[in-house]
């Protein structure tokens, strides 16, 4: 199964304070350039693979989507969500998404923010979700961009002339990182961009764009930290059709 | 138009010593990885944008091709491609990819290899190339990797433990860029992958496969020279059908 880190005190108290965290979506620099991908989700049933403390899963309802149904492996982050959601269209369940099963053609939309990096088997994931799909169905995902997760230490580096760059190496040597974020150990599974559009189209999904997310100049101007993102991509950001 | 920096004696005589051009297709480390994503030619009108000295246009004639236009901008590639080449089905075109037309569902396939990077328009390129392929075409291209393009001074560093990286820096920041190989002041345009995808979906492609190129484990211990390469894609191959 994945690893849990997010149950763990340490990092779940650390990713309780983040702006996402607290802010919601709104707290997500890459929230407008997703939001922008995204279908009308009016009378739509939804599922969210990694929901968190359930933001998505609450503003997809508010947007007139017939049901959502928010799946996370932790039961501290589930728990809060539930506790937050007061929309008999929500509902939250506890599953491992390495595992998960779905029901098919159950659903008009997927979603996901930040979550496949944790998963070494994507493509299993990716087959059970085409199934669970209508067709013409869309689908649309975050990861932490390949750029971003492939280093062994990842990090910045600053030149004499004191411009940030972000030293890659292992690109092409996909499989499990082990960093230090919040917490010590915490297990990803890098991937390079072909391969994770590969194992989409391979599923039957057909893309429908890619976006590698860096801040907008009004972004930059209003949060002068995130100057250094147009260096490197951080997230990279995929809609795809069944 | 776009630079036409091949018919420049320094860099005409560097390339012309590179093994891609002593050698042809199969002195190019990422050809087996090309050549796996390539339709069957027989039969086929191709067209070849920036074809050089002509190895793949008379290769596709070699494959069955029932003809095979090869265009580019240098006068003296195409001139020695048209020596190199006795092949009635096999024709070469000067012309600039900046400005290219081409007659409307004239051809069944396309290839390009290591040219759209010096394009400053890369849309208006394949709205033409659209037009120009009949529907079911294939269109299979190589480029520079962004990531390898990205950087305003692109080179490895090496760290204390002798592992080799590739900084990154402005990979979100699109355009010109200008560097030193082969001859001083070569001017290409860096586009996110992104983007690069966007454009061919944007023209009505549909994205058949993605390969972010690094040498196979026989490739390296065939020459060594090729190890670094796995630490960042040094050539993103695109397969597209229209």
């Amino acid at each position: 199964m994945a690893q849990n880190i997010y149950d763990t005190a340490e990092f779940f108290e650390g990713y309780s304070r983040l702006p996402r965290s607290r802010h919601g979506l709104d707290g997500a620099p890459e929230w407008p350039a997703i939001r922008a991908l995204l279908p009308d989700l009016r009378g739509r049933r939804v599922v969210d693979l990694g929901c968190g403390f359930g933001w998505f899963a609450r503003w997809a309802a508010e947007q007139g989507a017939a049901h959502v149904v928010g799946i996370d492996l932790s039961e501290r982050m589930i728990e809060r969500a539930r506790r937050e959601t007061n929309d008999a269209r929500v509902a939250y369940r506890i599953a491992d998404l390495e595992t998960l099963g779905l029901p098919a053609a159950a659903y008009d939309f997927a979603y996901s923010s930040l979550t496949f990096h944790y998963l070494e088997d994507f493509g299993r994931l990716v087959r059970t979700l085409h199934q669970a799909l209508v067709p013409g169905a869309r689908f649309v995902f975050t990861i932490e961009h390949p750029i971003y997760m492939a280093p062994a230490n990842p990090g910045w580096s600053r030149a004499d002339d004191g411009r940030m760059s972000w030293p890659v190496d292992g690109y092409s040597v996909e499989g499990r990182r082990v960093t230090d974020w919040l917490a010590k150990g915490v297990v990803k599974y890098h991937r390079t961009i072909g391969t994770t559009l590969n194992t989409l189209l391979a599923a039957g999904f057909a893309l429908r764009g890619v976006v590698e997310f860096a801040p907008t100049a009004d972004q930059i101007t209003g949060d002068p930290r995130l100057a250094p993102e147009i260096e490197r991509p951080m997230i990279l950001i995929v809609s795809t059709e069944r």
